[in-house]
């Protein structure tokens, strides 16, 4: 992460601040709103602004006039009750508003769920930072050969150092260029007086996708909570499923009882077919079921087993 | 307006309430918070929380570290250029949730606008009450003449008297029938002990489209403004206008300059089409321009005078 | 179901009418093309227009230049393979267009399925035909005393038959003083000429929410699956249920491989929550699993006993 | 525009197969069906399907049983009126799709549109082709000095060569480090026999902003429309105008009522605030207005300015 002096001043300057309100409030998350929480080598999610809580999800479920509680069990049964039959509206009327900063390809994954709101730095307005990802070596994983969208080992000695090589030299060389073409300082003058300097909006197109941009990003807790089944899942790419997991943190602090709904009913859940439910029925019958007799293809065949076979989390 | 001695109860316990928070905050929004704004004769609108402020929109234009804002007069000038060219994100990073009460006809009116966030008192799952619209007197108008979806004069005398007989006792009416299929009593035991009672959601169907539903709604500043421009409108229907109007107010105590900016350049704005602002071009050089020679066809050319005389507002 | 002569005849003029196209084209589709499908009494479904097939979806999901289908076995497994790992885009690339008669009480809990456009007929610009759904017999349900919002046994008797009165003839006197009030006839003429009518805005709100309706409605096919899913499901009203139930009829002529794939993995498929998949592991371990010991509420373990119990469909 | 001769063949053979339908369809737009219009160096839209027409629109604001068309006459000052009224819901019930192939940075702000269905080639699953885009010389502009997001004069000489080798060189640099760290060729062997070759969800970090991708893009007309009426608007960047200019040249084709409409009560009308309307009426009432006694800040006064001495197009 790489916040400047300047930009920490600001956040901390907005933390010490407070005022009274009648709105709800979660002391757990106000304790680390506004607050950078790291992310990848450079990037991090904060939180801006939140609305609601687990209670306003029970309120809004039963359209009260007042808070609309009732005993904790009763809440928490009927939150766990929305969730496992997927009744979304009343967790619709929680939003919280991050900001982000996130590599450009993590971006363009992450813009694909179009229901929440987005301002995003503009790069056609402003100069880009000179910033960009590079993977720590762990992460330096080998195409899968099973799987063509996943990872497979992680790459070591030559390989992985000539990687990491090209890596960050076209990356610092394209900004280099990026610079030398826009001919501009953070003042507005030139370095290069004779010169008047390529737009912003074209001197861009030079930079590659592990630069970090940034956004406002801000939804409601339904919606968020559909993005992270997808991108806290072990299939999502490592870099986009980061911030995922540092989000679902930040969801337990916020609205602890519906984050644990979540993760038993959505995150955890297991949908059989309805082909592999009766295979799994005629299991539980004392029957031997294989392959050729369940009645499944052969991948899903496979997903069953891996269902079957793993140890919980 | 129609409160229990209970609802009331309800609201004044959460309006006692208060806690510290870090987050933007808005005193004159907190000083109506909850309370329920009168609307048609027992209707309302209720704010129930809400989510940043005229500052957060700058904040997410600028895309800013801190709360972002600078001199006054800057800020005021960037959301007056921002509403004047349709710049829709910054204003969607605001958010306002309603409690509110309707006829079902509104109701219906009103849940086209897609982008919000809706949990309604389900008539599937509990009573309605007893609770129905009746226009006021000098609401009660003829269809107008000139425009299919328009009212005319107000009716008056014996014609008058007959509408009011005939709404009122049908709805009265409808409702009894209602709970006489229905054969329940709020604990749950039957008034007519030899009968079963019809399904709710079968028996609901008796009820006319006057009986007041209500909801919990929610939504981002940028499209309440989009509802606003559409149902503070003159050629809104009465009954949905009222409520956009207290709306409206509660826009103006909530981001006074967002507010400002979209009377100003939004609700109204003109717009001309291509031919109606070359025939004002001409106009302003002198010419004589007619419906004929004007290019415009006849219903546009007369919106276009009307525009013209029109005192302003 | 009601059609008058003249709507009849302008149906058959559209089905009469052809043309050449490039287009992907579904025969069997065609075969019904702007029919009106019976639903309930006097409602209807018409299949008006639709825009892509199958291959439609394999085409987007290999982004390929022609029609980017292979071996239909091929094919066949993607499709598969998309809708039991929740791939939602390419099933957004096929559209459908509907016109629908159906009852406001069923058009207000449709209307909440946000994703689709709709154009419904206006009783504000309009005068609404004298058409109203009564139940048939063995519809007329008792509240369930298990499931606020379900339905029990069927009324007989006495009680069914003054429920059957009390709809019919609240029907008919509201909409006879619907008309009285309006007090126009189709040609616009008064029947009452001293008398100016109420305003077809207002006047309606005294039609009660069995009358019918009628909109356009168009979704793609992603989102009306989704439709589908909760409204063809047994917990969906049976008044909205038997419109899904004639439109997935549509989806198997339309897109019969996703059609079966839906069934299989959506419609018919069973989401397990991490514990009940524990549980159900417990089963095949050979385990005695208990409510007690299941570490499921009591509810959901009634529900999983209800889903191994259940016989095939 | 670099189409291979394997996908020219499987667009032709699109193109050579017909079917007959029922449905509405428009010969000038079947014409054009499947063909790349180029658009930039080596970009294309092609319309890939579509429904409805401009009697679609009116059909839909008839709420109709047959094709619901009138006279001609009548039918073009329905949908002109509904333009210029802002009625959208009958313009979203005709769809069209397109195949665009785009640079990264044009779909980055293309994307921002939520209200389309898309499916995107994945650089994920798949290796990316070797095709960036590089300006036109007569594109290659300075840093406008008025505008921040605009572009000045045409770079010339020494500073534009340099540019354009810049571009050139950093990109095919790129491409070919891409190509080493992948160690793949497309049958899925291996160049360099002992390394495996890094993950395609990470070799793709390095491609650079000018590098084209494609994607099916799927949208109803109105909100086409709103997409064209921010895209084809002189302030857009010019990379993404001339895909908007060709889609608006397809939109010609297909619903040219519509189209007309469009460009004479949207593209080309003008919205004058209400402070803006004041100060014409001035000017038409014979007064002399200035900048300082019109009531308009400095900004909105040189719009206006601009707006009445600008030529018509």
């Amino acid at each position: 992460m790489a916040l400047t002096p300047q930009q920490q001043a600001e956040i901390d300057a907005q933390r010490s601040a407070s005022a009274t309100t009648r709105r709800p409030t979660v002391p757990a998350l106000e304790e680390i709103l506004y607050q950078a929480l790291p992310v990848l080598d450079r990037g991090f999610v904060r939180v801006i602004d939140y609305m609601g809580d687990d209670a306003a999800v029970v309120q809004a479920a039963r359209v009260s006039y007042g808070r609309g509680t009732k005993k904790v069990s009763e809440d928490r049964g009927l939150i766990h009750y929305l969730l496992r039959h997927r009744h979304s509206t009343p967790f619709e009327m929680c939003e919280i508003k991050f900001h982000v900063k996130l590599p450009i390809f993590v971006a363009r994954q992450w813009i694909r769920h179009r229901t929440a709101n987005v301002n995003e730095y503009s790069a056609r307005y402003s100069v880009l930072d000179n910033e960009f990802y590079i993977p720590a070596p762990e992460q330096l994983a080998a195409q899968s050969v099973a799987n063509r969208q996943g990872r497979g080992d992680v790459l070591e000695g030559a390989e992985a150092q000539r990687v990491l090589t090209l890596l960050r030299e076209d990356a610092a060389r394209s900004y280099a260029h990026y610079e030398e073409m826009l001919n501009e300082r953070e003042d507005g003058s030139r370095p290069d007086e004779g010169r008047q300097g390529l737009a912003r909006e074209l001197a861009r197109m030079n930079l590659s996708l592990n630069f970090y941009t940034q956004w406002y990003w801000k939804t409601d807790l339904h919606n968020l909570l559909h993005f992270l089944s997808l991108r806290a899942d072990p299939h999502a790419q490592y870099e986009i499923r980061v911030y995922a997991e540092r989000m679902l943190d930040v969801v337990a602090k916020w609205v602890p009882i519906t984050h644990e709904a979540f993760v038993q009913h959505r995150l955890h859940a297991v949908t059989l077919s309805a082909a592999a439910m009766a295979a799994v029925k005629r299991m539980l019958a004392g029957e031997t079921v294989t392959a050729e007799n369940s009645g499944l293809g052969k991948r899903e065949w496979a997903e069953l087993q891996a269902e079957l076979a793993r140890k919980e989390s």
